[in-house]
């Protein structure tokens, strides 16, 4: 089969810190799937990759929806891998741009399980949200003698608490699903005066904050990460 | 002040899975540092950005030894840093590359603390080992309703058992300290079966074992990283 599926990490926002391997990669495809959680909602990964496509590849939008109902999300998967599949065996190399690094929460992963054995299929890693956010701030996330977790915080409370117990380093993913919450949690902790906030990292809109107001206040962007280290930030 | 310490992650190992901005980086440098464990025994950063570094710049290699007297590491760290910091002070661009992702168990983190405040850091993040792990098994690390661990196999058996029962994936960073003991934990926590084993990721010398035997064995290159999946690889 010349068709392939390939699953491209095109990092956390700025066009420049995509590798060589991905920027190479998308330059020759022949289709590139492009995420969308809504119907013209539009994609941060095409946003991010767009410089990089040719005018000669197909740009094809599929939509992922983000719901509470786990039936909905599998038939999208199902649907979508059918559509990439057929594309894959008209003999297309097809590239799906995912935002961050694949192999950490990407949408790409849920429709591998959905292909056929014989869809040959290829990952290119990216830089994850919380490499770049620790760049940002020169801060290491893990050092020799310690241990990190990362979590989403659409897991709920208990299994924040219980990662935040486990381990001196925490990146939490998707403070914006409920920062009231974790601001609560965060407090329980101890851990208000030491974390960092970081939305919409590497873009034009970063916003920093170490500030516990404001994630009181309730009012974070959907493309934040937040860092927690039980010794301090500084 | 013109000069600058850049900290720069150059990925798992293959050239291309470098950023953009890192090779514009690295293309630019005045001077470029590379980490040695031993006196001669080179760098691997090295040999991952060499074909970036230009004619111009200059090459610095500084010894950080790996060994267990932590007076010993820190007195690199601060002689080190001194020196870094003199090249910064006279105004030089100093590139500090470093295997991976700077913000995951990196030697450069070490020296921050041991310079002046006023010496300019910037740093750019890199492909962890896991995430291009990951990539080649076209595995996800971790998916919505789960959260993953980090941990080095340095800090011990009970350390990596806590990890192993806080989360249902984790990476097993540096498995060569001691594969024997790694095996005997995954067969105590019925995990034998449910990892992936890779050794010099993304090069020519690329190896991947998802047997047991080959960790009890107790032959495992320096470069390997260990996903571990509660629900299984496959």
């Amino acid at each position: 089969m010349k068709g392939k599926l390939i699953g491209i990490g095109v990092g956390p926002g700025d066009p420049e810190l995509v590798t060589l391997k991905a920027i190479n990669m998308i330059k020759n495809l022949d289709i590139v799937v492009c995420p969308e959680s809504k119907q013209g909602k539009g994609s941060f990964a095409f946003d991010i990759a767009k410089q990089y496509i040719s005018s000669m590849t197909e740009i094809l939008t599929l939509v992922f929806p983000m719901v509470h109902d786990k039936q909905v999300m599998q038939k999208a998967w199902q649907e979508n891998a059918k559509i990439i599949e057929k594309k894959v065996r008209e003999g297309k190399k097809v590239g799906f741009i995912t935002l961050g690094d694949p192999a950490v929460y990407s949408t790409y992963m849920y429709i591998l399980p959905f292909l056929s054995d014989d869809i040959r299929v290829e990952t290119i890693p990216g830089i994850t949200s919380f490499s770049a956010v620790a760049a940002t701030q020169n801060l290491p996330i893990v050092l020799w003698e310690e241990s990190f977790g990362v979590t989403a915080l659409k897991e709920g409370a208990e299994s924040v608490k219980k990662a935040i117990d486990a381990y001196d380093n925490l990146v939490i993913m998707k403070p914006s699903h409920d920062p009231k919450l974790l601001a609560q949690i965060l407090i329980e902790k101890g851990l208000d005066d030491k974390f960092v906030l970081i939305s919409k990292c590497s873009t034009d809109e970063e916003i920093i904050t170490e500030n516990i107001d404001d994630l009181k206040d309730g009012n974070v962007p959907y493309l934040s990460t937040l860092i927690v280290k039980r010794k301090g930030i500084r």
